[in-house]
């Protein structure tokens, strides 16, 4: 075949089934084998920009140099995160038919900004997030709309919460006005970073969040809350909302949702759900306790690139009003004008972003590929590899527990006697960068009550007990031989 | 095979190798016969939703009856971006090299939020848009980042604007203050509807925003910047952020911009520029006077997913304040800190998006894919193509060029003799449906000194003048026959 790039125009079809199948090889050789590749890259700062030239090519230079330089370059580069020793943060994953659905969705390239752009995109939208709802039980009054990531669905529902106080911001505006109060926001220390950054977003400032006290379980103490508000409101702020989360970031607690709801339902106060990462085990009947009053919630976040193995990036955001977001945000230039009118919903009219991926393809192909019973079973095998591996831990002496495990995440430390504090923080620090070394497994960490300790998450498509086991093994080989 | 669906874990590899080449042979045979579906989707509201079950599937449903759902259900409500005759809007398509990216980077499923979540997806997009920064002859202190759209990298602009004007908001938010003035943003009325929407989500208000006069090219008009500041200012408003526009949506103005910068500088205000589209342009030296001053722009978004042929999203912002964007979004939550400190930089301190995925490897396989003259040489001929067509029209007697063509959009109405502006809309609107209804071509409608004007944009990879010409027939043959 003539490789010659052509002058117009794109590569040619038959090269691009050629080099396709080239691709689907690399693939799923690489899902094959990614095991033998170490979880976190080992190169050094600077390492892969050395390697590259600083001129862009002026002549193209066809795939198949390009095909071995992502090898050669690109692949030490990568830290594994489809790979099964992946345990950090929320390990998140892509699985074959989402990652077939993305490569489907690049090709179509739509933009589903009105629903007349490509109106299966708009409605696969809404059939698939219906299918989402009622997997997970959520009340039948959500509404729900696809953004991109968890931080952009909590900026959203803070600018709806804005926009029901109604003090006319999206008319006047927030600065320069001496007739409207100080907005106060509710969460705790232990909500995600993306409430804070949300809030500066929005104008709210680092003074208008308020961090409500945690029981010793790390959950938001609604009687906490409830004082909060109110002195706040005798002082003159004005309490506009109140975020709770099912699954923290550093210790996946779970606020309690039902009492906090009750409180914002008699204030009157926006009240955000975030269950990014908890949110999928509601896909569980026995697990749905953590979301007794979730209709409570004026809003949810759910992300289903986060533990239902979704190729990143797919956020999903409920609300059962939908009209204060598109009151925020709608805006219709002449040029988006369409004849359909209130027959269809431009998902535009919801959110900052005008252009808008296919990315409910990969939703509807992940759900129907392993079925609900499919998606439920992972689940319910990471929860069970996590109380195993709770249980493992909390028999060993040397180690502890260090929060409740209600998800499949593990918090706990290295623990041996006659150490001070600050010791055990830096015990601790050595003993993760020591395995995260190892190129076998990949934890992270976080703080709890001022400790350092060691998070492992058990979310991965690809993560069996056997994984875990060696993990496990791994943590105390070094703390034994190398510590 | 055996085809049934595990019960735990993905797809079994030799599947996925197997549906792997299914799904390139359906995007080959599908970019190869583009031409025979409808450009625009020819579905009635609610068609599609009524095809799809309204609950998801309790057992996984195997790939293939997904498959071919997406030929029977899906591909009538597509429309079709990728169609030579898409010449609606900004035109955006997606290459072969950057839908090969994108499978790729679903496959590895990268969260690039930190440079320890892998060091190749930072250091690649680091050099990828220092060679774009080379190929647009943009100034060498500008720092760049990737958004996924443009309408998120003007918010990011204006929350860099806002950060700047140094009223300590990132402590103190901006409401129920009266120590702050109140601010004021200008554009024109040719601006993005994304510009207000960015400036609406950052708390500035719909009364914030100053659309500064144009003149008969829809330019804006400096003088009246300059007016309209000094009299802002002797009001009790601060001028905060100056956002001009290189290749507006309408009508593809562009803003004097180094006159606009000049009034930027001398008072110091955040100066935006707005070249998502007409950004590319600046590949070709002889378009570069459109770009005069550029070195005055304190951020710039130019999206490669509108016109350089890379799948959505990239949008592409640069600054040559990074600290402020940083100053205004950096937040490091405990289980985000890393040990690498200043020696690499994380992205995720740049915006309010913590995941990020790896977007700069389709810019990496599409820059070295066509090389820089590949590129070149698409740009031009769409700018040639253009022009021809708006030579051609301006030949028929029976039409009118509304705007100058700048770039690639033409606009042009039908405009038979003795017929009100009230009928001349009609009809326009008329002929713009009937073409569109043909499924052959897809165009759009803009509004230009409160006139109905068609709008036909040629920016399409795969649009050649073959194409452009059967185009302009076919307008000429309603008009004649069906009109």
């Amino acid at each position: 075949m003539d490789k010659k790039i052509p002058q117009i125009g794109d590569m040619p079809p038959e090269e691009f089934r050629q080099y396709g199948y080239q691709v689907v090889d690399w693939i799923t050789d690489y899902l094959k084998n990614i095991e033998n590749y170490p979880v976190l890259s080992q190169v050094e700062p600077g390492e892969i920009k050395s390697k590259i030239p600083v001129e862009p090519p002026q002549k193209g230079e066809g795939f198949d140099v390009m095909f071995s330089d992502l090898n050669d370059i690109i692949m030490p580069g990568i830290t594994h995160w489809n790979h099964p020793g992946f345990m950090a943060y929320f390990n998140s994953n892509s699985s074959a038919p989402g990652i077939l659905a993305e490569f489907i969705s690049a090709a179509m390239n739509v933009n589903g900004m009105l629903w007349k752009t490509s109106p299966a995109a708009t409605e696969l939208e809404e059939v698939t997030l219906n299918w989402f709802r009622k997997m997970l039980d959520f009340p039948e009054d959500l509404w729900g709309i696809i953004y991109d990531t968890a931080s952009v669905s909590t900026m959203h529902a803070i600018a709806a919460a804005r926009e029901y106080a109604q003090f006319s911001f999206r008319e006047k505006g927030m600065s320069g006005r001496s007739d409207t109060p100080k907005l106060r926001l509710y969460c705790t220390a232990h909500a995600h970073s993306s409430v804070e950054k949300g809030a500066l977003a929005m104008g709210i400032g680092m003074n208008g969040i308020r961090k409500i006290p945690v029981d010793d379980q790390f959950r938001m103490i609604p009687e906490a809350l409830d004082l909060a508000i109110e002195e706040d409101r005798s002082n003159g702020w004005y309490p506009f909302c109140v975020v709770a989360t099912i699954g923290t970031t550093s210790s996946t607690s779970v606020d309690p949702v039902d009492s906090i709801g009750a409180i914002c339902t008699r204030e009157n106060i926006w009240f955000h759900v975030d269950a990014a990462y908890g949110g999928m085990a509601a896909v569980l009947p026995e697990m749905r306790y953590h979301f007794k009053g979730i209709e409570k919630a004026d809003s949810i976040v759910v992300n289903p690139h986060k533990w239902m193995f979704t190729p990143i990036d797919l956020s999903v955001f409920f609300s059962r009003k939908p009209e204060i977001l598109k009151r925020a945000f709608s805006l219709v230039a002449e040029y988006l004008k369409t004849g359909e009118g209130s027959s269809v919903q431009n998902y535009m009219d919801y959110g900052i972003q005008l252009g808008r991926r296919f990315r409910s393809l990969k939703l509807w192909f992940i759900i129907r590929y392993f079925g609900v019973e499919g998606i439920r079973n992972r689940i319910k095998e990471h929860l069970n590899i996590a109380q195993w591996l709770k249980d493992e831990i909390s028999r060993d002496q040397r180690f502890e527990i260090m929060a409740p495990v209600p998800f499949s995440v593990v918090c706990f430390r290295y623990h041996p006697t006659g150490k001070s504090e600050n010791d055990l923080d830096d015990l601790n620090e050595k003993l993760m960068n020591k395995v995260n070394a190892t190129g076998k497994l990949f934890i992270s960490h976080t703080k709890l009550n001022n400790k350092l300790v060691l998070r492992l998450a058990i979310s991965g498509l690809r993560t069996e007990k056997q994984h875990v086991k060696k993990a496990w093994n791994l943590i105390r080989e070094t703390v034994e031989l190398d510590l």
